[in-house]
């Protein structure tokens, strides 16, 4: 996507090969700053601290950092262990307890340094880093390609709605941000937007603010924006009123995890969208990339962790006053706050899974069918 | 209910009987500031730039409104005419168009100083300002006997929640400001909470922010602090989830107008936490003088315009920083914002409807049954 008419991923290797850098997105939409990371721990604060964030940008992040890890082995002339690759991917796997793609990035790098077979530290150090870089890179091609698959597989669904009212834009619902933004490149949830706003397919696009950090008013307003992409900011109370009233064809929103059922774990506030949806006979779809799907895990509200953040984020906005950014109080000191940062849809609240094979029903048996081999190949199969 | 240990009514007559003092609702919790009214303008303004909120005390306000307004022409020794009446009742009536007790405060107002027969200029403007005196009064002092009979009704409900889990407190879920500083006194959906609070039942109130104006997180979460109940503010997103995990016993919101089927209009976002409470079998229980009842309206989502209001309600958020009172943008300047102020919850997700006489189905039959005489002498029957 584009920032000022220069195309950019979220993050990239430099001209220095020491240094990956990423955008710091926790001041956009007010200042664009790109920040250089420069070692391990500079990963798991971006991850941690939600420099990055998203679901497949954390993934890549992770790759990175372990690249970033052994970079600096190899420019020390130090060896690099299993203990040592351990540590780094504990390090990571601690920094954001929900997001599944955070652990299958980690696995999937621990797993191409390791499968020669021998010891670690029998493989000289400089070969472990190449097969970091290359596993690193391989993961944020695949993220783009991912995404593009997707935006072409959703890209049905919004022709689909402009034919049946071509005298209108698409109105399209989307919660927090699963854009551009959220993974390598084009988004998961905006790649099928962006795909239709190329195509000429008139979309506009009723954001939601997405309290506690508000990632929708923030950064999915602002990267439609950047791309020419009709929008409007409401709060996130808006979207069952205007389902109501038929001022929305379609919710799309992006997902943390997906269990093999098809329960979706997303930011807090999707279950209440796709309820809304659900009462409304609006279609509500979920785009993700497979590696999101959980499948070990069956029923989402049982069996997936939900992370509780800082009560401040409940307590303070942050925004811009008088060209500075700060964080602006909004409860009465002495009330305690509390917050869950998200919650799950259940599987029949969903109308599709948007993945980069295609559009598939939420449940067990066509997730399973559709992605038999993932399902064998990484856990029990249902 | 007590700021500081001394007891308020959020509106009052002072010793001077030219000025009607009234809180400033638009700075707490960071500020409180008592405003006086002395003139129909100064209502009105109150009424529109939303100084006081809430069905209740903007039928109040009104009603003060008027009387002030004779008070001034009858200290400039004027006299009152209908043609002046009309013309303060429709500046008042212009202020908030969704609050069915403004309508309904002028509406009593004028027939208290023309229900003698003859033309109100035949009337010496003393006795038409008594009567405005009294009718005022009168608002008032049942609003908060209204108000605690719904407290009594509602407190029934949650010493039953006590008693099926006496081990912990009932946890009471509510969105905006259906509080005694939405009202006269005690509040509507608050006053079984205080009720509750006072007679040693314990309770734990989830208080929802309530974007765009926050009044969850600004006035009810306040109002609770000086009452001492126990309490947590959390996201409008929130809810859901609180209502999967089986941490919500039952819902509490007022409302702004019920249709005579009982479709309920209150604060946006109060449809999808009925649609939660739906979903997972929690009572979702609305509180409401029957003064809010619209006998003339059936179908709430087609027949109740929605008040759309600024778009800077949801670009900007007010908060303090830095001891300042302030707003903080929180959206890219670029991206327009949408602004309903109130969205319908179908009588089909109410579980009931607490008023002054008892608690009511929310049906057609149930409402007309039980306010006969009511629906009788205001509008059609259903």
């Amino acid at each position: 996507v584009e920032v000022d008419g220069i195309a950019h991923r979220t993050i990239w290797l430099t001209e220095d090969p020491g240094t990956v850098s990423i955008i710091d997105q926790r001041w956009l939409p007010h200042r664009f700053e790109i920040v250089p990371l420069r070692e391990l721990d500079d990963g798991v604060r971006a991850i941690r601290d939600m420099l990055v964030r998203g679901a497949p940008l954390i993934g890549a992040t992770a790759a990175w950092s372990l690249y970033l890890a052994a970079h600096r082995r190899v420019a020390a002339g130090q060896p690099i262990g299993q203990a040592d690759l351990e540590e780094w991917a504990d390090a990571l796997l601690a920094a954001r307890p929900t997001a599944i793609n955070l652990a299958w990035a980690v696995h999937r790098c621990r797993r191409a340094v390791t499968r020669t077979g021998g010891p670690l530290a029998d493989t000289p150090a400089e070969t472990t880093l190449g097969r970091l870089r290359r596993e690193a890179e391989a993961i944020c091609n695949e993220d783009v390609d991912t995404n593009r698959a997707i935006g072409e597989h959703g890209l049905v669904l919004l022709r689909d709605a402009h034919a049946r009212a071509p005298e209108r834009p698409v109105n399209v619902l989307t919660h927090c941000n699963a854009g551009w933004l959220a993974t390598v490149d084009w988004g998961t949830a905006t790649a099928p937007i962006y795909l239709a706003h190329r195509a000429g397919i008139p979309v506009h696009v009723w954001v939601d603010e997405t309290r506690p950090r508000n990632q929708g008013a923030q950064l999915t307003a602002w990267e439609l924006g950047q791309a020419g992409v009709r929008h409007t900011v409401v709060v996130d109370n808006a979207g069952g009123h205007l389902m109501q009233r038929g001022q929305v064809d379609l919710c799309l929103v992006g997902t943390d995890r997906v269990t093999r059922r098809g329960d979706v774990c997303n930011k807090i506030g999707t279950y209440l969208k796709a309820l809304a949806a659900y009462d409304n006979g609006v279609p509500f779809y979920v785009a993700l990339p497979s590696s999101t799907i959980d499948w070990k895990s069956d029923d989402g509200i049982r069996e997936i962790p939900i992370e509780e953040r800082s009560p401040e984020e409940v307590s303070h906005v942050q925004g811009i006053v008088g060209g500075a950014v700060c964080a602006a109080g909004i409860t009465p000191p002495a009330s305690p706050c509390h917050n869950p940062a998200f919650d799950v849809t259940p599987a029949r609240l969903v109308t599709g899974l948007i993945t980069e094979r295609g559009v598939v029903a939420a449940d067990t048996h066509a997730l399973a069918e559709r992605f038999d081999r993932v399902a064998a190949a990484d856990g029990p199969s249902p």
